[in-house]
């Protein structure tokens, strides 16, 4: 056997039993803090706020740590729909995966599109060689001009706030922490768990101090399951917010399924399903069926885009503009909903 | 138990075993040709080539991944190290783990120095917004300017190849295809390994098809010893080649040994100790000892820079140019050795 799940034993963590004993990362009070201003100052401007998270979580082996387990993840969707919330209006919260991509700068990715590989130096003839120009590639100018000019008036808007994770440790303490902040600005916020979170972890009681040592044969590893961390969000620490979470499955077959079960089980609003391999171009929403109108009371929405589909600029389409467009026409209904019955 | 290494049964791979079971990556072959005709044209040349390993490697757990198993490394080392040896007057191929850093882009990280926040926009105020400008920092200038020159110098002059890997699998495959390339250049070849390659894999008749279902309990993996391919590197596939290989360890009572049992067990030239928490200002030389003067027949060389070390620009001291420096010293006595031998 080279893997297998084991029955559940004493190795089941409830959220509760989690945060009793996993220690919470070392700058934590400082997000804490900072994430309190960022929401008092959204509420004040009565903005509506998203929290995206993105990126994978990591699950350190050892304690000095050399070896982790990981999730598939470059980022690309949560830095992605970061932009499109931002254009939507709303102040952003972007939680991601240190190194992961991030708004803006996803861009120039150094691996695909190398920002270097675009600068030219211009040497001026007239004085010395210490004088050299750098200008930019005429042919990459504009989609820059219009990436730099976006990027800039975010960052002087401020509403754009960064926290950065690694482990999936971090990224429970810092989720709990950060829905509890902005629970005071109640049904205008909305939650897009976009990142890659471990369903498994390693309890650091359980960890080895040093790098494992190789040489003695094979390797075993057992893991124990992470905490259904939505339950939690929904009932306790941000009861009002507008909550997405995603479902990612190889399988076709399992991918609907699997995401009527999550809505079922979390009692939230909305999974977006998608497959590893259509992801770019095909995304599922499975909500609860407001108008009963089908059988199960679930309403299943696919949204698609033609690989070959431009933007209003004749640039490839990206299929977060639809999800971010869909998701806040939902958020201000969820919103208008609770005003409708503050008259009735 | 939550992790142990259990006795050799019958996983233990040796190198042949392994590339005999296991498939090679889709694009080594045209991997392969590019290398090929960089030995050519560096052997006309009479330029000495350095191989540079970089990165991590992954442990997919999944034939559709979504899970694997990663060892730490940015590729600091190997990104660093590939511009000092460019600068020592070596070709270099560059085989790194995608979206690990990379030689010249490396200094302008999109997390810690990111390329967007030294762009300026200028507006000209004669002509339509259209006109705008983009301009660089002048804090930033200078430096920029000394990586983008040497950059291009580098693309133009054709002494740096790039390959990358992602998997350990990837990774075995490509080195063994690059070693037996590059033998046509006999001693002239340095291989620097600084790769953090996993000691362990899941072969892929034990990999399950789609990604592992949670919500049954615990997770179980056993995996299998990586073969130690230092052996047939050493005794094989490039027997000239001046071969340096890299120990990482958290406890600092480990690392020399470590270090000294590779050296014996493999017979190569070099292992280069360095300490998790200390690699920046540390490292450890360990050789045979050729002279003869220490009783164990093992030199012992310790290199260490202060962390407030400046170099001869005044910028913060890297402790890859005084490790590239001591090898192409001990790279050329090597040579040298040889051309001795002959005249003898």
């Amino acid at each position: 056997m080279a893997m297998a799940t084991l029955d559940p034993e004493q190795s089941l963590f409830s959220a509760g039993s989690y945060f009793g004993t996993q220690p919470p990362p070392p700058t934590l009070d400082q997000d804490i803090a900072s994430v309190r201003s960022f929401a008092h100052r959204q509420r004040d401007l009565g903005r509506k706020v998203v929290l995206v998270t993105s990126g994978g979580t990591t699950v350190p082996l050892e304690l000095n740590v050399v070896r982790f387990l990981d999730n598939f993840s470059a980022g690309t969707r949560g830095a992605t729909s970061a932009e499109y919330f931002l254009k939507a209006g709303y102040a952003v919260i972007f939680m991601h995966r240190q190194f992961s991509l991030q708004p803006f700068s996803r861009h120039y990715s150094h691996s695909t599109n190398p920002f270097l590989d675009f600068l030219e130096i211009e040497h001026n003839p007239d004085k010395s060689s210490n004088s050299s120009n750098i200008a930019v590639t005429p042919s990459k100018r504009d989609k820059l001009l219009e990436v730099l000019t976006t990027y800039k008036s975010v960052q002087q808007s401020g509403l754009l706030h960064t926290l950065t994770f690694v482990t999936v440790n971090d990224y429970l303490w810092l989720l709990r922490a950060v829905s509890q902040e902005l629970s005071i600005l109640g049904r205008s916020v909305l939650y897009y768990l976009a990142a890659a979170v471990s369903d498994f972890f390693l309890p650091r009681q359980k960890m080895s101090e040093h790098k494992i040592q190789s040489g003695k044969g094979s390797l075993l590893i057992e893991m124990d399951q992470v905490p259904k961390i939505l339950k939690p969000l929904v009932d306790e620490w941000t009861p009002d917010g507008f909550i997405v979470s995603f479902k990612l499955e190889t399988d076709p077959a399992l991918l609907v399924p699997k995401a009527q079960a999550a809505l079922e089980r979390y009692g939230h609003h909305l999974v977006i399903g998608n497959n590893l391999h259509r992801r770019k171009y095909e995304v599922v929403f499975v909500s609860r069926d407001h108008q009963g109108s089908a059988a199960s009371g679930v309403a299943i929405t696919w949204l698609r885009i033609s690989p070959a589909a431009v933007d209003a600029r004749g640039r490839a389409k990206e299929i977060e503009e639809d999800i971010v467009a869909e998701l806040a026409k939902r958020h201000q209904a969820w919103i208008d909903d609770l005003l409708q019955q503050s008259f009735e």
